[in-house]
């Protein structure tokens, strides 16, 4: 047994059940120590990006880390920007960077890199290993640490000498740590003030969207406590049989607007809203003036059961009437992401992941969806795109039973467009959206919105993605990936129906423009 | 004027001509400036490791650093991979970062991250920005930091309010600093070292390949003293009329083998050879046994001048014959790198670019060349896969009336393969080859080398590329960009010949296997 030996099955040990990996030379052990541990499953991504953001759709969906195998410094890099999602997202993730022998580093040769600096803003546990039997322990303690609360990554520097040096044994197994109880004075300080208020409402964070809270939320809306989420979730479970509460609106004056006249905003699982990005003379804080605000539970703690003890404290009735199974006809004629959300509505099935990177094309489907079968919505948590390919392929390892529907934008699409590949390697199923406007539309939107006036040509160039026109059907079966474009409603709700009947993956190209 | 104005006239002030681009919300002011600053060429890519490699492959030809346009942290990590090569390169970089306004980060909005920290290890300088006039102030501080020497990325982080508050002025023009000049106390040891040897080498730096570089080398190997490279050469001319350095051996116990016997080692704008990777039971170091150094001149130093008074010191000639102009004939039979590098050396014209990420297939087309028409080879000099195909953007956008020849491997050219449609979209004057073995074929020979024995399924799993096969014609059709696939090397011959004779990007897909 070698370092890397100890490493992976004390990975396994502690529940690590998958390795998204894009290795390199000084991660060739850990490689060949998969092929001891057969309770790993080792998955290739051919971009780091597509690695990270797959270990993040597996976390939210199993509640625990997969691995992820990166190549120094720049591999890490690579995988930064799903990793910062994955912060936001509250993911547990391991992450396993490879490093040059310990004796090597100082030689500063070529893929040298300061790995600890780059991986400290995004971890939330960062350790290098110093022996074979140091990494095993370490590996230990990785996946405890990167369940929090709230969960994230925890980074273990694995120098090339430990994975291929000796171990004595392995790691041990650590108890994942649970999140604490809700406070009773908190539960407490909110009833009370939500009973003193005239227009209340209470904000969702993502830990607070599991199925209990959705239930409590559920109480709180009979009792007539409007109920908002933040407006990127983590995981939310929606459709029939589920309280769909509403959504924090994305642009800050649209909120502002929302909320108005609320005077009370209770906070489960999050912090006070702020807008996504500043704007000259608008709001940062999108709370309306003289609302006060009440903190129920906040980022580590339990905050379904802290809804729970609120809808109880307020003595809001004990069951809630579901939302009820509703799905929309047909539709027909010009496609747009509204007749795609109509079809989607219609065919997803009984327990489908939704793996949504769509920007602009987002809210129509989100709004379609609302009455479908049961599914879970994975929202894009730290704005950096490039996230809804590679959580889908994350989703689709984690629960192999499962439907799983990736939306994107063609932007974000190109971002990790690699994972198509990964895909139809793994065979998962899992149908690819991506809404083809040949253009970053929402940074058209945000010119505007940032005081910039009317774009002339050279900025207008820079948010123009139509020259060349992006041919995603040829992208995908260049990866190996069916794939269709649909060019009316009737066509997608077609070959979208047919795509949700069978098993295995594929690629749709809606042709907005 | 505003702030984003200031900066970018200021940025062409101090010599910016180009600026590689990937934008999002915080940068829309600085979009907007660029209609009005027509000197400086805005180049959009699709993914950030595009945006930081092309600025690269800009610089090395130019010496002069282009700007990137960068999205927060996530965009920046994305970026990091090839910031890492062109730190490795020397390369003159200026990254403008964007980041929420001053007054907004503190609320931590979901794109918020800490752009200090993972900007550091890859940057020779990095301020932020605090006001409008500040920042105008520190982009003519970014240039000039990012000459060095030796040159490097110079990254300012611009929030989105000094970007769109008014400015009261540019910044200044700052003069860029030059490379000290040769110690003589170095150049009169070195010498008398070299007279006292009986076997010394020279090796060169990257920032010894210049022309004059070259030229003084030539005169020490007509005096009898053996001159070689470091393995990955930022920029080096090459061909007819140039004399060929050997190259350090990029494994550690040939380049050991090959240094057998040699007793100096003089060197000159680089430091002590190590092995890329450490290995079990190798050296990290690859000087032989009771071999002397001698530094002719650091990393900072004027290396080529102080090769040519090392040249005059030791009274070697004062020319020597170039290499002459000898191309092979033309190849037949089945296709593999080594026909593939006699056709790009029979055809290549003069003046051409080469950007080299072809991992294995490298050396046979190193070889070939020697002798062919002169050109520009780009090396990768940080080991970062993924340079190959943004470089020789960058090269094209430098150099537009040149010809550049991108070399990828498969495996590396899908790490930034979105850079096939900037190619596209700018009608580069390029020739993309991706020599397709449909393998991490580097990995699987380390993966013997690291002592890992014989790759099992998994272990093999993670070093294939062929399940699916990717479809390179297909990819690069997607991408807007024509294409072949070529399966013997009389195929090979007559594309690459085609695609010399034409301008404008195309796409040559090597079937190794």
């Amino acid at each position: 047994m070698n370092g890397a030996d100890a490493v992976i099955s004390t990975l396994a040990d502690n529940g690590v059940r998958a390795c998204f990996a894009n290795p390199g030379t000084s991660e060739m052990q850990f490689v060949a120590a998969l092929d001891r541990e057969p309770r790993v499953r080792p998955v290739l991504c051919l971009f780091e990006g597509v690695v990270t953001g797959a270990a993040d759709g597996y976390g939210r969906m199993t509640g625990h880390p997969a691995a992820t195998l990166l190549h120094l410094g720049p591999g890490y890099g690579n995988g930064i920007a799903n990793l910062h999602n994955a912060r936001r997202a509250g993911t547990p993730i391991v992450n396993i960077i490879g490093d040059h022998a310990t004796y090597h580093r100082k030689y500063d040769a070529p893929l040298t890199s300061d790995i600890e600096t780059l991986a400290r803003p995004n971890s939330l546990w960062l350790k290098v290993a110093e022996t074979a039997d140091n990494a095993a322990d370490l590996a230990a303690e990785a996946v405890q640490a990167s369940y929090g609360p709230p969960g994230g990554s925890a980074s273990l520097v694995l120098p090339a000498d430990c994975a291929w040096s000796p171990a004595t044994r392995k790691g041990p197994v650590l108890v994942a740590p649970s999140r604490p109880a809700p406070d009773p004075a908190k539960i407490e300080a909110s009833a009370k003030a939500v009973r003193a208020a005239k227009k209340p409402v209470v904000l969702m964070g993502a830990s607070a969207c599991g199925e209990a809270g959705i239930a409590a939320a559920a109480r709180l809306s009979a009792h007539g406590v409007r109920v908002l989420t933040d407006t990127f979730i983590a995981r939310q479970p929606r459709g029939a049989g589920l309280f769909a509460p509403d959504r924090m609106q994305y642009f800050g004056e649209q909120a502002i607007k929302d909320l108005e006249g609320v005077d009370l905003m209770v906070l489960a699982g999050t912090t006070e809203p702020v807008a996504f990005f500043a704007y000259p003379n608008a709001p940062s804080v999108l709370v309306p003036e003289g609302c006060a605000e009440a903190e129920l539970a906040d980022r580590r703690e339990d905050a379904q059961a802290a809804l729970a003890a609120l809808a109880d404290a307020l003595g809001a009735p004990t069951s809630a009437q579901p939302n009820a199974l509703s799905l929309p006809d047909r539709p027909s004629g010009g496609i747009d992401a509204r007749t795609v959300g109509l079809s989607i509505a219609r065919h997803m099935p009984e327990g489908a992941i939704v793996s949504d990177d769509s920007v602009t094309s987002g809210a129509p489907i989100l709004a379609a969806t609302r009455t479908a079968r049961r599914h879970d919505w994975l929202g894009l948590t730290g704005g950096a795109i490039g996230q809804g390919i590679p959580a889908a392929v994350g989703a689709a390892v984690a629960c192999p039973d499962r439907k799983v529907i990736g939306l994107t934008g063609d932007g974000s699409g190109m971002y990790t467009v690699q994972g198509l590949w990964t895909l139809a390697r793994e065979n998962l199923d899992c149908t690819v959206v991506v809404f083809a406007n040949h253009t970053y539309r929402i940074l058209g939107v945000e010119f505007v919105r940032t005081g910039s006036g009317e774009p002339g040509p050279a900025a207008a160039s820079l948010l123009d993605l139509g020259n060349p026109r992006i041919d995603w059907v040829s992208l995908a079966h260049g990866l190996g990936l069916a794939a269709e474009r649909c060019e009316t409603a009737e066509r997608f709700d077609d070959v979208f129906a047919s795509s949700m009947g069978n098993k295995g993956p594929m690629l749709i190209e809606v042709a907005l423009d």
